[in-house]
């Protein structure tokens, strides 16, 4: 059935080499050819050795990143490319399947999952998504922000724990106090609401805070928000959805 | 600040020994005691040491289960308590953080992520969860139904798409036939529907079908359900929900 022309799409989770899955850290240590954003090389640079090809590029060139490791892989190299957090989710997944399918390559891809940054961040605040959750982004780059819009409300409504990744860059400030707004007609300005920074790496900062004084100036797109449903409550530094049993 | 007694709840990820992050497996052989749900227990015996203590409890004894490594943490054992996935969602981080802020006992938790049932089942499928999506529970043993159906139509509605734990259980059988109509309310029929069963172990099976021909008798406990969004398709045997790029 398969081509034999072996590609991983690999998550590398939160960020230090810890996080990662054993299987992942296994696959990077066995490939040929390593590709990924620069940033998340130098994350995992301790695991690669000097028989490895490694190729690197920047922010935004994940279509040239996919199209190279699928014609390395198709040359019958065992290229790897890596994800931070789970490639799955926002991640270089979609779009290597995606081209494959459009370009009928003869490659087998394997994902292997990782931490998703939602994951990673409940376990520094506690345990926020102990209840039904909902993942967005509000990067409006390849997503029109009516549909983003649309789905704030649709899980502000439904009281969802909602998950908010790149939550503001430099250039896109006005989403995150957008969505501030929204939850705000939906739930109590004193919602709690986690934000984590640079998850896994030496940088890390959390900040447990509430939805009416969500430092927004301080948000940026190396940091994850968890904003609480409406029965999420804090405990000492802890943030806590409850999952309903009787104690 | 901290107390010195440590527990921690540790995700062992999707079932294998393969797929628990690095950190999560180094812990569980530094601890003096393990306590789990027994399944759970067999999923990572081959790491156990003899030196090691270890509980094992059945199922719907979470709560004696946290209370028992509450209480031996506190006695200064090293404890940890382990989860399937990921322990801080609907698993046992949060039951442990609650006993802790009702009990006012002096033990310091650490909570490990893992790799969770929704991205684990994605990277087997394909790339499912590349846009925004949801996670529900359809148990309603600690939720009242009223409250998973808002959801269910709050995620159909908000085009999210949306993963389904603990979609049937034997007693269980008629919420993931109300999901399933839910759904069908909101998105077409051939809508894309990925099924894994026993994620990570060695009875892995996975399935790909569509909304209107979900295979509810062959879904259980051990199932998880992934519906895609409007823009899910399918490419060969992968399920693709593409995000955004033009190719």
């Amino acid at each position: 059935m398969g081509s034999g022309n072996q590609l991983f799409v690999v998550g590398i989770g939160p960020g230090s080499l810890a996080g990662m899955s054993r299987q992942a850290y296994q696959i990077l240590q066995q490939v040929d050819i390593i590709i990924g954003y620069k940033t998340y090389i130098k994350l995992i640079e301790e695991l690669i050795s000097g028989n490895q090809e490694v190729y690197l590029s920047g922010m935004r060139q994940e279509k040239e990143r996919a199209v190279k490791a699928i014609q390395m892989a198709e040359q019958g190299k065992k290229v790897a490319v890596i994800s931070s957090g789970d490639p799955g989710v926002y991640g270089m997944a979609g779009l290597i399947l995606e081209l494959i399918d459009k370009g009928n390559y003869k490659v087998d891809v394997e994902i292997i999952a990782g931490i998703t940054a939602a994951n990673a961040a409940a376990a520094l605040l506690g345990a926020p998504l102990m209840h039904d959750y909902a993942v967005i982004s509000l990067s409006d780059i390849l997503t029109p922000w009516e549909v983003i819009k649309k789905r704030l409300t649709g899980a502000a409504a439904a009281d969802f724990i909602t998950v908010l990744y790149n939550p503001r860059s430099s250039r896109r400030v006005e989403q995150i106090k957008a969505a501030q707004k929204i939850f705000l007609n939906q739930r109590v300005a004193d919602t709690p609401v986690g934000i984590v920074r640079q998850i896994g790496r030496s940088e890390e900062e959390k900040r447990i805070t509430n939805l009416a004084n969500m430092p927004v100036e301080e948000i940026d797109m190396l940091t994850t928000v968890i904003i609480g449903n409406s029965q999420t409550y804090l405990s000492a530094d802890k943030m806590i959805t409850p999952r309903g049993y009787r104690l």
